[in-house]
């Protein structure tokens, strides 16, 4: 498996940044997080013009062997069916993306079912689905870096065309997955890392935990890949190569809410400059979200409750990005202002 | 003073929207405050199908007798540079404009100046700033209704061509003026109302306090009416009108920070079915935002230690109105989902 190197941003000029920021029509620090995001924004693009302008979630679907042990409320065949939402323009994401204006892009990264071609999908199938990681290893080392070499590419193609790139997943049972890997790459009690999902009831909550527990005792890997491979999954592998390819692009990732939070955990774990081109983008209300953002040291930007992926909350943090990039470009300074230069 | 009725919002529709949002193609209760945001739009429009794609910004500019008293770092001849800033499209409210797709009109409510008209200026001026309200009432009675009555007006004019409005200031002072404000009509202890505003050292926040001190040992006014002419300000009287004449013209009024919040609680205990009708973008970093926001038991949707004013806040949190639009009018049912039916 080739993976790109990722570079730490070069911090030389982020105090040009700031003082040009701090010369704004504005009091000082009155944007909040928005200046740092601009600062960020700016530090990614090499510029002190960045744009946010061309924006494209990139959604990768999977499907899960530990739906087989009941971690899920819903079947899988759920996963195409959504797929095939997402193609239609019938998502939750879809119908964000047309209200904050950003291109939609679904991969195939491994749907247990045979999709048909469309102009909006990529086939990027490693295989059909994961093996149950509560009874055997989700994927092999090749089926891991298959995975994570076809996101990079993928991200790599997308950066050509996008200023800023949207990570979200569709995966009936990946919040199971999402939870061992910050259970090992967390590292955190696996207890603390198990949550709603999609809803369960108090009986489905209880396999959910059993079928976890059974996949963590049967491994003790630690290390991003093998915790890759032990668990799955190929929609959180891809993506961590998205996150990876984007970065090494000089693209900001827009992080979405737990699973996407796990993919770039992995990523941050395989190549950890990826954390210095990633905005967080919300915390979600899945448990287990909290200790994942705390591993990263990220704040995210909003706070809403969500809790449904498909790059959802990313796509809401996007128009914040633009903001900053807006603070940068098209507000004139204070010293203009006041000598009445407008 | 005329001032238009206000009615509740009718809730009979409530339970079937709330049914129409769980029937979408997404977990129950996914997408958290957006749904609650998604029923609020849909009651205010008085259909399911609500829109926020044409929103205007309404900046009211004005000055405050109370800078002779130091209440703010920065001289009385900044509302009219910043207003001219405006104007020319370089302040901070137009790039965040820009970023999100609003259109900005700005209200001379009452600069110490005399402006050049200009197609983005409406001049509602009632008077050249207020009076030093640590010395004497800020304004009469009269000038206190001419700027709510035209703030409605303003409005009411302004719904015909936006489809959700935002409602931001401009005024050295105001924030000195709006702690007067969440004072009397919160109500809450004053030395909890000041804070920062757009910035200040020891000394220049000791000032403040003293002179607001002082207004609010001048007059014991408790009502609505008459905190509006004891402290002013006219910027933020005439939001306030703006706010319930949005409001009767069954339009969101997307509330901004501190001085925002000031014109919507005057508003709403003006015209408490006001409140329906408001949404409050952001928790301000200026100390008095939580209380205020507490007496208006609101809950704003981010938290970004903005500080600005301007509705560079309220413009941040436009897209959030535009995806809880999109949710009702662009997400497939579930059953269609699960039904092939796309």
């Amino acid at each position: 498996m080739i993976l790109p190197a990722v570079p730490w941003l070069d911090r030389a000029d982020e105090a040009r940044l700031r003082a040009l920021i701090d010369g704004k029509a504005k009091p000082l620090g009155a944007l909040g997080r928005i200046e740092d995001l601009a600062v960020q924004l700016a530090l990614i693009a090499g510029r002190p013009d960045p744009t946010a302008d061309r924006a494209e979630l990139l959604v990768f679907g999977a499907d899960h062997g530990l739906t087989a042990s009941g971690v899920s409320a819903y079947p899988s065949e759920v996963t195409a069916a959504m797929v095939a939402t997402l193609l239609a323009g019938g998502a939750c994401a879809n119908a964000f993306a047309r209200a904050v204006g950003a291109a939609v892009t679904v991969v195939d990264a491994g749907v247990a079912a045979e999709l048909a071609a469309h102009p909006g999908l990529v086939d990027a199938k490693v295989r059909r689905g994961t093996r149950n990681a509560a009874t055997e290893p989700a994927l092999t080392p090749e089926e891991v870096g298959e995975a994570l070499a076809r996101g990079a590419a993928i991200a790599d193609a997308a950066a050509d065309r996008a200023d800023v790139l949207l990570l979200g997943e569709i995966g009936i049972g990946n919040s199971a997955c999402a939870a061992l890997i910050l259970h090992r790459l967390g590292p955190a009690p696996l207890a603390d890392c198990v949550g709603m999902g999609a809803g369960h009831d108090a009986a489905g909550l209880a396999r959910k935990r059993a079928a976890l527990e059974q996949a963590a005792a049967r491994s003790d890997a630690t290390a991003p890949l093998d915790v890759l491979a032990q668990f799955g999954g190929l929609e959180i592998a891809m993506m961590a190569g998205a996150a990876i390819g984007a970065a090494a692009g000089r693209r900001p990732v827009l992080v979405d809410g737990f699973i996407g939070g796990a993919a770039a955990l992995a990523a941050i774990r395989l190549r950890p400059a990826v954390r210095d081109y990633c905005v967080f983008s919300h915390r979600s209300a899945e448990r287990g979200h909290a200790l994942m953002l705390a591993a990263m040291e990220a704040r995210p930007l909003l706070d809403l409750d969500l809790r449904l992926g498909e790059g959802t909350g990313a796509l809401l943090a996007l128009p914040l990005l633009r903001a900053a990039c807006g603070l940068l470009t098209g507000v004139a300074s204070l010293d203009d202002v006041l000598a009445g230069r407008l």
